[in-house]
């Protein structure tokens, strides 16, 4: 069973270089379980209802996102859907370690057409980050609560020991762990022993001439002056990138993962 | 002109298979300047005079470092030599943006053995870190007492934005802007449209079954009860990280850059 | 009824200084309940179980702490013991939101000699300090479990806003919300509308000619370096700082909040 | 010799409070020198040149700020006067230690109408807060070019460790170190002995039935939920909070300092 999930998409270069290379991505690789991160898919800074459907319209199981979420306010009533519902609002994710009563879900449990069941996790690190829960202790209570076996969790996180001890903590009990929130892919991608795919940032599907998605001079202005100043979207050089993970149905348990990063 | 920039080495298992792949790689890629980051050498935090030599003994140029420079007292004396010396204690180097009464400097120029010139330059970054002066303007600071064509950049920082940012602001100003900190070495090495080499980070050169080079098991502990704990250097998995820089020796300006990742 | 709570001790001149104050305080204003913050009571870090006994010794009902708690590690064993016992160990505190498999408890409810229940809190704040859970709903769990009126809950956090924050939350259902950490009095005390007496901090019992408890020069040295060096308890002008709250016994509104601050 | 230094007047609440009191005050204690840090006299974020012309209209002789200074861009132009200039847009100072590129300056000298020649500089903070050059060596350049022996700096922190350090670094140095930024004064004010005023925050002038002067529930929903929301000015309980000095005029050393905070 293959896997693919891809890293945050960041602005409209984002959405157009995913759009452009996710088709032939699917059919090369003949993925079955496709989930992406799109808290920046709204010019940069959280993800809208629309652009949510857009993505669903390409393919995506599941959206995860991050601490960009609440960035676009049109998105918590999209999210706000019963627990035990399927719909689109119900499969884009917050990270579960969020206060409960925020709108929306960190997990959620599915089945491909074949009848495989899937889970997908989503959770925010706490290491330079703002305030939330133990995502440690989230993950054992989500896992207390998933029957699927193939499991994947987008761990949204600053910090590279933060992801990296997530994915040892989790080697064995889920199928994949995957890093986003740097922009940046790292080059660690790897199964642990435990056969657990890891990659500490999947880095993100937008503009890489750019300062992590940003428009350089502005981000290099914030810098040199302190002062602020509107961010926005760059558009140079966009590539799509993600990690494509091959594993046991029956088990869970991943074979190999494959870092992806696709140009114009 | 070939430039080997080795990421940081962690603990005794970075010292080996440092060690161990050094010889070859230099011979391979005929390498005329070899700079290393030496700040967790000594057990994971620190370098101390003897660990220094070790590396010098290898072959390296300059020694950068880092946030874990003064983790090991001894280091103090052994950096405390004259601004215009050429010997080793002078060639390790503390980031340059310390305030200027600590032991030590942030840049060195040097000269091949064929007369070509060189600087090494170490930045450390704010975001996310202790309190140091300003890398952008310290940059510029050094940038305008270096006559060397061939100038490297070890910009030791925490966040993706602001090392990605340094690359772009020194584009076409210096040979190489290379990160180090994170210890994952990240996917996105490039030369920049100016002709400056860029890669967010490097790696470590150190126990990948680990933390980012610590016991997996004493950073779990950490994280699951916030309890205090020693930590300490890991053995397992050892992996020397690496760029390798070629540019013109005249110009300074690069024309590829390869990441290396070796192990056992 | 008359509650005394004294602010963090700071260090072998905190303990001289409150050892001193104390009797006469307690005399003076008939305290019912004492509670003593000493997290720092151990050379400025931690406490050990000599230190605890001796601070019961005093007169305390209850000793609350903070990030320190574990500095000195001889207290992880003498806080194990069970949670219906009303031994020592039981009643020195570590803030309740910490993992719940950290040693010791986060609250306690006990009796006075009269029959009445009174109950102790002690929570950290998340603002600029070490992870840890939402003290918001964590005080609400704990409120739930309690069944004393009388009830004092010590605050220990960097931020203003969240000690505040935390106040007009708990105004009305607890007695006292207190601050400590600062380790500097605020002059806000104050009774809210809600009958719950606040004061954003009570501010150390330790010598203030240092910075913060420690040795002045120590610390000047550190932020004018950024070098690491021993920091020590300095002993100059040594004060003991507390507030004194009076309140109903039998509905545990708050009627009154004075500030301490005595010196030699 | 008289000096009043009055604390963030927050939003209009503050600055009504502070209009009532101000005569009466200045009268009863024969003030000399007005100072008023006004960095969220706007709505609670930043300040416009109308609401610094209604402030000087009190008598300021200079106005102070801190890290909400660009929250109102029309200040920038007021600023951008010649450094020579004593004229109102150069009596209002951004702490001295941003980069020199950004508008305004960090310190002002004048002189009374009988002659006496006053100094007053503005330092940011760096612990818990954005990158900023070092306050430390910054106020050392600043005192190297000032000629007055009366000298006031408003250090514009959060840390009450890195305020009352700075206290202790310039005792004998300057007239008054005075603290903001936290909006809680606190009880410490002190002459220290080499006859520098210290107060680790002398509080905000502004509503303090309020978290930090915002409106209470806007603040409990952010730290409840994690969840963004616009931030507005309380109204209720408004209070100036000031520091009055006595100092020789002829030395700049300083007698006493007194704590004030008047109310409605
Ligand atoms: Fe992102
Ligand atoms: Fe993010
Ligand atoms: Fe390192
Ligand atoms: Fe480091
Ligand atoms: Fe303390
Ligand atoms: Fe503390
Ligand atoms: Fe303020
Ligand atoms: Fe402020």
């Amino acid at each position: 069973m293959n896997i693919l999930f891809v890293g945050d998409i960041f602005g409209s270069a984002g959405r157009h270089i995913v759009r452009e290379h996710l088709p032939h991505v699917l059919e090369t690789y003949q993925v079955d379980l496709l989930v992406i991160n799109g808290e920046n898919a709204a010019g940069g800074f959280g993800i809208t209802p629309s652009i949510a459907e857009e993505i669903f319209d390409l393919g995506a199981h599941v959206i995860t996102t991050g601490n960009h979420i609440w960035d676009k306010r049109e998105i918590f009533e999209y999210m706000k859907v019963p627990a035990d519902s399927h719909e689109r609002g119900r499969r884009i994710l917050r990270p579960a370690n969020y206060t409960s009563t925020t709108p929306g879900f960190g997990f959620y449990q599915g089945q491909l057409a074949d009848g495989t069941e899937y889970a997908v996790m989503n959770l925010q690190g706490r290491v330079f980050m703002s305030a939330c829960d133990d995502p440690f202790r989230k993950v054992d209570e989500l896992l207390s609560k998933i029957t699927a076996k193939v499991i994947l969790l987008d761990i949204h996180a600053e910090a590279s020991s933060e992801k990296v001890a997530l994915g040892w903590y989790l080697d064995g009990r889920v199928t994949a762990v995957l890093g986003t929130h740097t922009h940046i892919p790292t080059a660690d991608e790897r199964v642990l022993p435990g056969g657990t795919a890891f990659q500490t940032d999947v880095g993100m599907s937008g503009p890489y001439d750019s300062v992590i998605g940003v428009e350089t001079e502005l981000v290099l202005h914030r810098f040199l002056t302190g002062m602020p100043g509107k961010f926005e979207a760059a558009k140079g050089n966009p590539k799509m990138c993600a990690a494509l993970i091959e594993c046991d149905a029956a088990t869970g348990r991943a074979y190999a993962i494959k870092r992806i990063m696709l140009g114009e």
